[in-house]
């Protein structure tokens, strides 16, 4: 099985973070390649960035979705997911939805620990979009400046920590999400070190896309998730206008 | 005061019933400009063509906007308006959430009409977005295959009105919105036949926008509408990596 | 376009702010009469208040409205308006209904800054009712008692700002909505201090009536905003009898 | 035990309806009384016509509070129930709120079968209030017009019994809520003859109200069902007046 | 009327203070009979001990229903209650089902106290399954460890006062429901030392239970409380079996 | 890895079934056991047979989970399901909760396909339960009696289709659930003859609960899946008193 996760940033750091994850996640036999963003920026904290890392993904996928079986949107936010559900054949997951995926499998309410306050709001809106807010216990945030996006573990594992565990004790969280591609494999480090079931985007992507393999479950013909109506279009990457067209 | 909408559509009909409909809302002495997207498809009904329209409109906005007083998204789906809003100094505003607000001043319980059935869920979705569910009392849409999408009002206009008559006395709509650019003006032709207050997302978004300029109620300087924050981009069009700069 | 406000307090104080910011907000050509109600209480904070301004509002509304284009319920929390709606020939609007429209055109979340601890629930409740609970990020309101209700905004303007500042960077508002007739100018005066956009009821109720003149929607003829069914009556102030008697 | 239940309506056909029903379903000992409005309509379909029946029931409670242990709001959708909570010392409550507490007690979903189309809106709208939207199955109504308030249950006694059957069979319900004081009663004659347990307003309104009196939960000091604060007023009826004076 | 109490926990010194504060509610005429868990836990936490005392009490009701006109499960958290109102002809209500009907007809948004932290998850998700998540104002509990369940309201009487008032000062609860059978009888000896009415559960319940026998809504015959469908079985209680047998 | 099956049901022709379709389901490595309970009924529909199942499966449980990685409970509506993750040191998931994980992963919004009526208000408590009623498009049943629970699939496969295809059409479904595990199994012969992604509960919780044991997520050690503090008990069944002293 081989599954394509496509970093939305651009950094290659970050991608890396992924890939090791990704490797140590994955059952035996899977393969994994990590493609990062040719345009975007660094890391995505708001809806404008979301915006234009949806569309790097959506070229990125329209690309090279051929050689998959499956493709991971690998960042938390999942920009474009529920766009490229409707437009590739293979099943295609992110990181948030994949998180949310194990928090619903391990306890009821779940917390988010995030990299930055202003990722807050951006973080909460798809939570809701996917219809778990009721589930939500809270985001809590790092309140300092990162000062590399690939070392932000490194450098904020013990304040990650503190925030976890007042998810936990203050907000009535049974588990702990540690949300985002730059703290992809903190989970593996902490465990056993957090009070609550600790969830990994990375990992639960990969073992998720792994299963949506494994259950062939079909893709849609109808509904809002069959592909896209024919149409003229203008314009597009040619990969793009070749994945509408094909449908 | 000088408004621009931008067609994230690729139709120039289209955009010229968006222009109509608009010059014929706007206050004397606001000037309208349209403008259509160079690349995307003929018109958006699902999450993918929404994703699409969203790059363009970002890109034409980021070109743009600087003379203009406000910005319209004119797709109904308002692909981009919330990420716009974080980048763009000026407000922004789109269809749905214009007629939306409409609705809200003239009635409790809405229903939107729509041109095709798979551009259901994609609506509902980004009504749900804006928290406006426990309100929406019915989406109904037309069920034939549309055979120019420009013309759409002219083919179409009595079994759009018998959708509208349903939605209340069915549904329980206290309000109709016509939806989609393709129906531009045609609130304005049905004045008088509808039992209860019929929204146009056109004039809606054109009145509101002269309203938020008016109102001058300031660029958030902080919170999740603020800029987004100063970090490494790469790859982006020019226009977009200048409007990320600038901040 | 004449716009009829009607205070549903006694207070003339306020009446002349409401008058003030709205014949300011106004556009061109608008006329602005502001009436008093000729009975109820000071200001209102409580539904039992709210019950009694309600049906002051419908009284004058009865005797004045037919001079009008359209109709303000000049306190937030809007009493009576919802009823208004389904009884008057011309659009209606209130300080909430109006400035919730607002803040729902500028960004996502909003709070709201009130005059009294008391009035908190009361305005919870209203939100509410318009399916925007999802939506409000926080009330927050002066806890000490107000001297002069017409000079609440000079007495606390430095309180209330610091409050507005709390509901964004602590509750995650996007929007501050400045709530209460007594208010009303303060979101002009404190223009540029906030870190996000400030929304004022008056001068949001003003436009947006402007707006619901302007786009001529029409009045529900079905639909739960019809005029009452023709019925008996008895004992009813001749205006309000007339008001029922001539849908 | 003294129950005071006020009929916000004018129509003593129905004062008469709702006292035979509150006599039959008292406890041993318990008084009933029953006061109709002294202004108003024949019976409330509207939120409009609510306003006025909420304005003349607080008139009649204000004026004659004194001598009872509890007051009812005698109409199904409760017009001023929750501002009268607020100013009266003893317990309070109305139909709707009581029916509610009874389905609540005797089922998970509910649906209400009502009296006419119109009136489906407004009483919506006060269940949804009450935070019970999502208990609600349907509300489904008589689509007749009605030749007499008073005997609307002798001459549509089949079809509300055919509406309550769809109500289980199709929607869901677990509790038949017959609503409207009109249908004072029906609930008693119709016991055995329906699939699942039936809730009437007056009945439930007369026990909970006892309930409450035996509890003698207090009445709020602080909070939001405190009385209101004292303030300055004007032009009040002197019962009213008194009432804001008093606390 | 006779009314079965049941405890399901094992704790005899609460069954006590549940007969107590039982009889002291009745009205004259009612007959109050506890019965506590043969087996199960001393008090219930958690969801596990939850299903243990459902069990316990499914079998107390099998085996001694037939003597009595209502039914109540007497631990808040109600282990059990909606299986049972499937299976039992009578009317059977719970501790936390009859304090929100209560707090229902009394304010609008309520706080629990309750006896521990670790109790809370559980209490809240039993308060979601009723839909009343959205006036619950807050939950707060005793930290400190519990050193007899019989004892913890004389132990602890005052810092369960000191969270009541936070309760309405801080989370704008108009009404506290002093939470679990240990506290039964807490509420009448703190009557007039809180700021807002306070509930309990066992003197609503059985007033409530007394109130169900009064109106004889009727057992349903269709719908999702009608009995279970006969089908195969094996190895069940006997009570329990001829229970299922007889519907 | 050795995952443990339990059927709360005493259908050995069922039990069959699931493990037929968990050995199918499951990757190579793993080991399935398929327990039945030893009291019951034949197939649970209603919230009291839920009662049963969940007991007879905590004794299961309790007395066989010491040989095994994860647990499944093998019945749709999961009884005892989040009362045993808090009592079981390993990953415990069960029918619904491992379905809805998978129809999350594969669109927006789902439609639960049943085998009786009577079985469909347990469902949608048990979906709203997780949070997960906005994402449920419907629930449709058969509406024939089921001569024999273990060939229902057989009987009534062209219904059930038949059922799925207007979940698609008429309700919006993006995917759908075979409920219920007398259709396990079902799902994979229906494959590629239904109009949109085909889940079934075995298969999700084979895969799923294979992924949990895979992640190493970690067992809560605070929070309200803790396992239950430590008290006094009383005639508990020995596996179970010996679970709850252990912690």
């Amino acid at each position: 099985m081989k599954l394509l996760l496509i970093n939305p940033n651009i950094s290659d750091s970050v991608s890396e973070l992924i890939r090791s994850e990704a490797q140590r996640s994955a059952s035996p036999g899977t393969e994994i390649e990590v493609l990062t963003a040719p345009f975007g920026v660094a890391y995505i904290e708001t809806r404008f960035e979301s915006l234009l890392g949806a569309y790097a993904t959506a070229q990125l996928a329209a690309e090279h979705h051929r050689r998959f079986d499956a493709i991971v949107v690998a960042a938390f936010g999942d920009p474009g997911l529920t766009a490229l559900r409707e437009a590739l054949p293979m099943p295609v997951t992110g990181l948030t939805e994949a998180a949310l995926a194990s928090a619903h499998l391990l306890g009821q309410r779940f917390s988010i620990i995030a990299i930055s306050q202003r990722i807050q709001a951006w973080y909460r809106e798809v939570v809701d979009s996917y219809g778990f807010g009721s589930r939500l216990a809270s985001i809590r945030a790092l309140d300092r400046p990162l000062a590399s996006i690939g070392a932000v573990q490194d450098e904020h594992a013990q304040a990650l920590k503190v925030l976890a565990e007042r998810a936990v004790d203050e907000d009535g969280a049974d588990v702990i999400v540690l949300a985002g591609a730059p703290l992809a494999g903190l989970a593996r480090s902490l465990k056993g070190q957090l009070p609550a079931p600790v969830v990994d985007g990375v990992s639960s992507a990969v073992r998720h896309a792994e299963t949506l393999v494994a259950l062939q479950a079909g893709k849609a013909q109808r509904g809002s998730f069959a592909p896209p109506p024919q149409k003229p279009n203008r314009g597009l990457p040619p990969a793009i206008e070749a994945l509408l067209r094909r449908q």
